[in-house]
């Protein structure tokens, strides 16, 4: 296997889909494509609004797992790091250079345990999440034999209904044993909303957040009760930012696929009913696919299936185009209605997938596009670190 | 990045999940686990029958893309070399010296049919499927200019309604162009009928293969009035391989899931009515998952989420248990119904996924375990060569 910052050693169509200086019709398909003009206007548009409304915001590094999209991030759009979801990934992040890593998620196995409580030694502040007091013992432990320290969230369960504690006396209980362990931290809360963030309503999505806001204002408040102070209250996403932001109890978002769109997201409304991907963020990440057969009159075959995307979140939708449709996906193949019969064999189009996540990361690589032209390929830095 | 064959140079917990001699539960999760024993059982039994009723197996390497996995099929199970969908898939398994490889697929791209005539240059014999009269001269072009041989499948569409093309005059003069076209040689006819394979009743399945020999014997016939053998009629599955079997006119099977069995294939039914996960072929592959909170009495949240499987045919069923069940799956989780509060964090679980193709393709490496312990990791060694 080769160095993944010598693009020299990798030979495209075998394991990389373009080169710096190539055509993006050249681009071996199927492959994920971004367009970095767009990539670069989603980032410094949200990073100029969590400045403006005194928000840190932490990017999700799950979304994209990329450590080049991560620091374009901090550079573009002011992100004070990131958070992820796996510690295989947090290490990822932390070897590449960032600074600030939260795992978002509980670490429970010994030997995760052990590397996460490795983090800082890698020079980034390291938080994780916590919400059961039975593993404070053992963070505690690890922190102190790798003398290091671990920040922790409390994580709260606003109604997403996955992990997290529920309750201000619950929040407490574990603050207090953490600040009573050695090696351990506690920094804030994490509530993250995830359930509403694809709710097409606006007014849908402000009702949930808004009970999620008074569960933590009444965690906060008992924690300030008994003299525990919340540096951070962590929280948001690209379905939901403006109502932490403007909450008065959240200061930090973790905003992930405002980033690089999908269809699914962009088919929920803001605040004037219009889709969030018609003015709001623009589509930048893309699958290219070819067409490979069109034995048929009235339908084509591309060459991204099931394992150049995930469609848990439906179907792609194909860009630009009203004429033609992707209706199916097996395996390597979708099949696109073709009614009219415009499209011909070879021609590229340029999918949306339905849900970014996942798509990500089933590919090795992003091509970086500007103007027709491959500009830079960016290795998916911590695909498969799913540990 | 490092010598896949080399597990010394692999850090456990962060690229790789187990090294050999480790006990099962030290599996670092979320992982694709082999039962060895199921594994080789079920690859000796598939080559039985094909031996028993004078088939060539040519297994699908599309489902595992693994070079180990599919030596195990030649040598345990009798296979005749691979099929797969994309030329960097055949790639992989000619270098790993699979020595008969067929792309059962169109390919159309300049350059990826210019690597495909480059194969048999790695002492593979290379087969392709075309499905349209002007695909040869350019398979004709790459292959004089590499001084190779490219064979041929005429690829039917035999009810699967995506690539192929429809009736043997069709047939007979896409053949006729390949007999003439240097380079190139007609070996065949593809007639595989994916869209049945999943059909639950087993009369269902046998009348649309019914359809398919028909319209195949057709083609051959005319094929052969015409004075063109067609030395290979390959297709059939999982769901299907007894009625290519017993036709008289497939001689060729190219048989994937039931070496590793998923959860959608599982349900389908046998000529009795028995599930064929329930005799006709055991469950080989699994998700090892962790249980990584329970905060809440009734659910358990587990560390497989779409991040470690494909979801597109279900959700995953929890192997050998009754009692909790994989109801809900997000980007990093698992939601595990548990009404009876019987699990506790750190339990492994063993999951079935709905669908082993693609649920293959996003994870790295394929844990063997036996009696427990880990024998072997093999790297999922065509996992994203997509292209």
């Amino acid at each position: 296997m080769k160095d993944l910052s010598n693009l020299d050693e990798f030979e495209v169509g075998f394991d990389i889909p373009a080169k710096p200086g190539m055509r993006e019709d050249e681009i071996q398909t199927p492959a994920l494509v971004l367009d970095l003009d767009a990539l670069e206007r989603n980032i410094k548009k949200m990073g100029d609004y969590a400045r403006d409304h005194g928000m840190r915001h932490r990017v999700h590094g799950k979304m994209h797992k990329s450590v080049d999209v991560a620091l374009l991030q901090e550079r573009l759009g002011g992100a004070v790091g990131v958070c992820c979801q796996k510690v295989s990934e947090a290490e990822v992040f932390a070897r590449g250079g960032i600074k600030d890593v939260l795992v978002s998620n509980q670490v429970r196995e010994p030997q995760k345990i052990d590397r996460l409580a490795r983090l800082p030694k890698l020079g980034a502040r390291t938080i994780v999440c916590v919400d059961d007091i039975e593993n404070v013992a053992d963070l505690s432990e690890a922190a102190v034999r790798h003398g290091t320290q671990i920040e922790c969230f409390i994580e709260m369960d606003v109604g997403a209904g996955r992990c997290g504690v529920i309750g201000a006396e619950n929040v407490v209980e574990i603050a207090k044993a953490i600040e009573a362990a050695d090696g351990l931290k506690y920094t804030g809360i994490q509530a993250y909303q995830g359930a509403m963030q694809h709710m097409d309503s606006y007014e849908d999505r402000k009702a949930k957040i808004a009970t999620a806001v008074a569960m933590v204002k009444e965690a906060v408040d008992a924690l300030k009760a008994e003299g525990i102070d919340s540096e951070l209250v962590s929280g948001g996403g690209t379905g939901s930012y403006y109502f932490e932001s403007n909450s008065g109890v959240y200061n930090e978002l973790q905003c992930g696929s405002y980033a690089f769109m999908d269809a699914d997201y962009g088919r929920i409304l803001d605040k004037d009913g219009n889709r969030i991907d018609r003015g709001e963020w623009e589509n930048a990440l893309f699958i290219l696919t070819s067409v490979m057969s069109h034995a048929k009159a009235d339908k084509a075959i591309v060459d991204a299936g099931l394992k150049a995307q995930s469609v848990d979140s439906g179907l792609p939708v194909i860009f630009g185009r009203d004429d033609v449709e992707y209706v199916k996906c097996s395996d390597e193949h979708g099949v696109v209605a073709d009614p009219e019969g415009v499209l011909k064999v070879n021609d590229k189009l340029h999918l949306v997938p339905g849900h970014c996540d996942p798509t990500c990361n089933v590919h090795d690589w992003y091509v970086g596009v500007r103007n027709g032209v491959v500009e830079t390929v960016w290795p998916v830095s911590a695909r498969g670190r799913a540990y």
